[in-house]
C-alpha cells in the first residue's frame, strides 16, 4: 500500500494505517503525504518507512513505484486527501495501474463522480470507498435482516448523523480540519452534506437495499461568516414508496458522532447507533424487543464473519473499518493472482456507491435554491 | 367536574378522571359519558354517581346542572369526546357557564378552533386543553432552561412521536379507539397528524418559547385502505430562524409511545424522550453532559414544583396529566373565589395552545396536496 | 380507611392517601395522623376530612369507630408510622376488628414480628404489608416467568439498593424523616437494613419463590456519629441452593431510589431495576435478550392485570402501590361481603412476608457481631 | 517480539498481536506457537514468519534467539500460554535475558507469584501483565479523578465480572478454552476467580489505589461434574476501611463479558462498565450526574492519552488492550537505550500487581472451606 495524504495532524489517515494494517494482509511500504516534499519526508520518517519510498508528490510516487520491479511495487494507493484532490489522484492511480482505496466523498461533484466511475469500470482495477460505517457488524447483521425479508416491506426510514464540533466558528481558530472542511475550495459545494450526510445516504441505501429518488432538503448554515452549510435536513423518498428523514448537523453542541439509523418495515423495525456500534436492536409485530449483539450466537453469517473477538469484547471504529480494508484485500490479492476478474466482489463500497453519494448530494445542494418541493436525483445514477 | 364522553371501554377517559381527582381538589360528580344513555347510566354506576347526576347527553347535563344551586352544581366540564365533537360540546359548555377542560386536538378544523378560542376569551372562563404532556417535570425544567437562556438561541428543533399501533388495520377488527381515530368523519382531515402530530407541535413550541412559521409536509397512507395519513414528515422554520423536524407515525413496529424532542441551541443541547420521563440530558458546549432527574436537588423550581415524590420513585404518565388538572384547578378555585381575573393564568395549555395546533394541522394537511416547498401557519394564530 | 400518622411532613402518607383512592375502591374518612392532636387536626382539616372523624390519637379512633353503625365506620386501618409504633397499633386494629394495611417493616423486632403474624392468624381479619415495589406489573411479570419455569431452575440472585440520601448527617440538620430512619428507639436495630434491605430481602424471595436460609453479613455505619448502620453487604443462601448477594446503602451519592434485581437460572437471566420499572430484560440461552415491557402483548397475565394504560404510557411508583391497595380492596370487599374466608387471598405482601422480613434482618443483625462465617435465619419462619 | 502460545484457535493469541502492533512499534518476529512444534510451525507460516524464527518450544526460542546478534534479536517475549506454564517460562525468559509481557493470572499459585515477582526485581528487566482492563481511557479517568480527591475518601467499590458462556458443560464438547479454563492441571486451584475474578480486584485496587486486606468468599461449583469453581460472591475489606463485594461468574445467562465497577466516595460515585468503555458516570453530592466519554474535552490527561481517535469514535478492547502494549513499548525503548533504570515506569501492570493478584486469590481459595468469616490476605505482598 501507497498512501496519498495522511500526513502529520491528519485525523483520517492513521485511522487507515492501522485498519488496512490490522489483519496482517497489508503493509505501508511507500506515500506521499502532504503537499509539501518536507512534511510528506517528516511524515515518513514518524512511519518508519524507507525513505526512498517517501515521495514528493502522487504523481512521483506513481512513476517510480510503477517502474518498480512486480512483487516490489505497491499493489494499491490509499487516498486519504481532502475532497478535491480525490478524483485527479484516483484518476491517476488508475491510469498507473494502481488499485485504489479512497476516502469518501468519492469526488467533489458529480461529474468528477461519473468521469471516475467509468475510469474505474474500464480499468480492470479495484475500487474501494471507505463508507467505513457499512464495515460494522451489526449494520451487516441490519442488512442481512432486510435482505432475507426479516422486517417485510420498507416503509420508513429515519438516519441522523449529529456531530457539534463545528458550532463555533472552529476554522479560524487554526483547526486544520475545520478549515478544509468548510473551504468551498477544499470540499466543494458542501461541507456538513458532504462530509457526513454522505455516509448518511450510503448507509440508509446499503442497509434498506433501495434507491433515494427523490429528496427534499433545507440545507443551512448557523455559524455566522461559514461559508459552507453545516446542518441540514432532508426528506427522503425511495424506489418502492418508502418515505425517509436524513437529517446531519455539525452544530449539535454535545453530540459527538452521532451516526444512527431507524428502518421501520412491515413487520419489524431495526435501530443501530454507531456510538454503541454492538447493538443492534429489532423490533418484531409479534414478539418482544431483541437487543442483538456483535458475536453472539443470534446473528447471521455477515455479522459473525466481522467480528474479530467473543462477545461483550467491544469492536469500535477502527475495527469496522479494517474490515473494509480486509474485504478489499481479500479481493485485491484474488484480483492479483488471477482468480477474480472483478465480476463478484466482496462486500464493500465502490465507485457505484461513490456515484450514488455524489448524485444525492448533488440534488441537496439543488434543493438549497429551489423552490420546488421534490427534486428527483439523477435516474441514471 | 361533570365529564362528557369517557364511557365504558374509553382509553382517555379514565385517565383525565384518576388524574383529575389525584391531589384531592377536584370531584367528579357528574356525567354524560356516552351518546348512548343507557352507556352512560351504566358507566356513571360503575363510578359510583348518584343516578341524578348521570345524564342522558350533553345538553341535558348542562342544563339541569346549570339549575342547581351554586356549591352544588358541577364547576367545569373535561370534554373526553372524539375530536369532531370538542367544539359543540365546549361552545354549549362555555355558553352555560362552565369551564372546560377538553382533550386535544381542540377541535376538527381551524375555523372551529379560531371560534373557540374567540369564545373562551370572551367567556370569562378558563378553558384548558390536556396537551399533557407538558405536564411532565422535565419538560417543565427544559422550558426553565431554554427561558432562562441555558442553552443560548435555539438553532434547531427535533420532534418525534413514533407509536406502532396502527401497523396493521385495526380499525377494521373491532378496535373501536382504532375506529375512530382513523375516520375523517370523527377525527377530521388527519389521523396520525392530528392526534399525535399536534402533540409534537405543541411540545416544541412549549419547550422553545418558539412559533413555527412554516411547514414542509410530507404525509403517507401506509396501510391499504386506511383512509387518513398513518405517518407523516414534516420540516419546520421557527420564528427566530430556527429549523427543525417533526416526525410522527402510527406504523412504526414494535414503538409504544416515543413522543421525543431534543432542542440544540448556541450553547447547549436538550434532549427528552416520553418514555423515560423522569430524565433530562443537558449538553453543554464547555462540560460533561448532565443527566437531570425529577425531583433531584438539581432542577428548577418549574419541574420541582410539578414532582409529588423523592428522587427515583418514578412519576409517570397519569401524575404528569395530574399536574395539568392541579394547576387548573387552583386558577379555577381562585377564579370561582373572585381572586383572578383570568390576567394571570398558571403554567397549562389553553385556547391559544390549541388554535396553534389546529393552524399547524391546516399548514401539513394542505402541503400534502401542495407542490409548493414551504407552506405558511397564518400568522394571526 | 382510616389513617394512623401521615401527618404533614410526612412522606409516605401521602403516598399511602394517594394510592388507596385511585381505583375509586377505597376513601380515606378518618385519621388519626400525628401522635400531637393538634397537629393531627390540621392534617385532617387539609385533607377535607369531617372534624368528628380526626382523632387525637389512634386508640380513640379505633374506640369511637367502632362504635358507629356498620357501613358508616371504618373498614380497615392504614399504619404509616415510624416502625417502633407498627406493632402497637397493628395488634390494636386487629383487636377492634379492623383489617390492617400496614407500612414496612412490620415491626421492631422479631419477636413482635412472631406475635403480630399470630394474632393476624387468629384474627380472621386480612393483613397488608406494603412491600409496594411487588406491585409493579414488571416484577410481576419476572415472577410468573420464574413460576412457570422459564428461565429453570435458580442459581443466583443479586438485590441491591442503593440510596444516597443518607450520605451526609442529615439526621442532625433537621430532616424529619433522616432522623427517625437512623434513631434506634424509632426505627429498631438496624437503619439501612430495616427500611430498604428488607424491600431487597422481600423481592427476592418474592420473584424466586425461594427462602433464605443461610447469610453472611457486613454493615457498616459511615457516617460519623450516626447510631445505626448505613450500608450492608449480605451474602446469601437459598433453600433450593442457590446463592446470592444483596446490597443496601444510604450513602451511594447520587443514587436515588435504585432498587435493582438480577436473577440467573439455569436457561435465563432477568433483570429489573426500580426506576425504569417498565422494562424487564430477559437474557436467554438460545436466543436473543428480550426486552419485555409493561402493557404490551407479549406480557403474561399477572403483569397485564397490573397495568392501567397502554404501553408507553409510563406507570409509576404510585400505580404500583395502588397495586397492593386495590388487590386488599378487591380481597377486602369479598371478606366483608362473606364470599372470602381468607383461605385464598389476592397477590399481596402480608404477615407471613413481614416475618420473613424480619427474621431475616434478625440474622443480619446478628451476623454484624459474629465471626461465624453463616448465620442461619430462623426455620421456623 | 516473539510469543509463546497464541497457535491456531487460541482467543487472547491473536488479540495480542494485534494490539502489539497497532502502533508502529512493535513488531512480532519470532514464536513458539503451540506445545507441538508442527503446530507451531504452521502457526508461524499463518503469521507469514521467516521459517527460521518460528520455534519447537520457548527453551528453543530463548537460546536461539540470545545467540543472534543485538538488534536482530528480540527485545521481549510475550507470553500467552494457559496458567500453568507462565511461571516457567517467565523465569527462563528472564534468565536468558528477555523482557516479558505475560497473560494473567501471573502464576499458578502464590508461591510461584512470590518468586517470579523476586526474579523480575533482581533482574533488571521490564514485566508487564496483561490485566488490559486497566488500558481502557475511561478506567484511566477513574483513576485519575480517585487520585486527584475527586470523590472524597473511598467507601464501598462494587466490582463484578458475569459472563455466562460456562453455563452448560461447554468443557465436555470440544471446546479447547473452556476444557484448560476448568481444568485444574491448567487453571490452577480456581476457575472462574482465576480467570475472571482476577481482573475484578486488581480493577478495584487500580482505579481506588487502595488495598484488599480481608475477603470473605463463598465459591460454587454450580454445573455438574466440573472441577473448578464457575461462580464466587466476595466480600471484600480494604486498607482505608472502605467495603466492598466482588462478584464473579461464568454461569450467567446471557451475559457476554460484563465487567463492570462502581465507587462509592465522600462526595461522588464512579460507575464504568466494560461493554460501553468510553462512558465513564460521575455522580456528585452538589451537581447533575456527569456522563463523561472518552477524547472529549472534559477529561484528566490520562484518559486523553489513551485515546487515538476524535470522541464519538468508539474505542474497543483491542485498543485498550494496545494501550498497555504501546506504554510497556515505550518504557522498553528507553530501558534499551539506557535512558531508563526501571525506576519510574509508565502506567502499566507489572508483578506486584501479578502478585497481589494471587494473593488475593489464595485467600478466596483459602476461604471456599474454611468457617472464620473473614480471611486476611497475606500483608507482605
Amino acid at each position: 500500500m501507497g498512501m496519498v495524504g495522511g500526513g502529520r495532524d491528519a485525523f483520517i489517515g492513521p485511522v487507515h494505517r492501522i485498519a488496512a494494517q490490522m489483519d496482517n494482509k497489508i503493509e505501508l511500504v511507500a506515500g506521499a503525504f502532504s503537499s509539501t516534499p518536507e512534511k510528506s519526508r517528516l511524515s515518513g520518517r514518524d512511519l518508519l518507512l524507507l525513505e526512498n519510498r517517501v515521495y514528493d508528490n502522487y504523481c512521483q510516487m506513481f512513476q517510480r513505484e510503477k517502474a518498480l520491479p512486480e512483487g516490489e511495487r505497491i499493489d494499491f494507493v490509499s487516498i486519504v486527501t481532502p475532497n478535491n484532490s480525490h478524483y485527479p489522484i484516483a484518476k491517476e492511480a488508475l491510469s498507473s495501474g494502481f488499485h485504489v482505496v479512497c476516502d469518501k466523498p468519492m469526488t467533489m461533484n458529480l461529474e468528477e463522480a461519473i468521469a471516475l466511475n467509468k475510469e474505474v469500470n474500464s480499468s480492470g482495477l479495484i475500487f474501494c470507498l471507505t463508507h467505513n460505517y457499512t464495515g460494522y457488524p451489526m449494520v451487516k447483521e441490519a442488512r442481512q435482516i432486510v435482505m432475507t425479508e426479516g422486517i417485510g416491506m420498507i416503509r420508513k426510514a429515519i438516519v441522523e448523523y449529529p456531530q457539534g464540533w463545528l458550532a463555533d466558528e472552529l476554522e479560524t481558530k487554526g483547526n486544520k480540519q475545520a478549515a478544509w472542511r468548510s473551504d468551498p475550495v477544499f470540499a466543494g459545494a458542501s461541507s456538513c452534506m458532504g462530509d457526513i450526510g454522505t455516509h448518511c445516504a450510503n448507509l440508509v441505501e446499503y442497509i434498506t437495499n433501495l434507491s433515494i429518488t427523490e429528496i427534499c432538503g433545507d440545507l443551512t448554515t448557523f455559524v455566522p461568516g461559514r461559508k459552507l452549510d453545516d446542518d441540514g435536513s432532508v426528506l427522503l423518498r425511495f424506489d418502492n414508496g418508502a418515505k425517509g428523514i436524513l437529517w446531519a448537523s455539525q452544530v449539535a453542541i454535545g453530540m459527538e458522532n452521532g451516526l444512527n439509523i431507524r428502518i421501520y418495515g412491515e413487520k419489524g423495525t431495526l435501530e443501530w447507533a454507531q456510538e454503541e456500534p454492538n447493538t443492534l436492536w429489532v423490533r418484531w409485530s409479534d414478539k418482544p424487543v431483541e437487543m442483538r449483539r456483535t458475536a453472539t450466537d443470534f446473528v447471521g453469517t455477515a455479522a459473525s464473519s466481522n467480528a474479530r473477538l467473543p462477545a461483550g469484547h467491544p469492536e469500535g471504529y477502527i475495527e469496522a473499518f479494517a474490515n473494509i480494508y480486509r474485504a478489499f484485500a481479500e479481493d485485491l490479492s484474488e484480483v492479483i493472482d488471477g482468480k477474480n476478474d472483478r465480476s463478484t466482489l466482496k462486500d464493500y463500497p465502490g465507485s457505484k456507491d461513490g456515484l450514488r453519494g455524489m448524485s444525492f448530494l448533488d440534488a441537496v445542494v439543488r434543493s438549497r435554491s429551489s423552490d420546488d418541493k421534490w427534486i428527483s436525483l439523477n435516474s441514471a445514477y
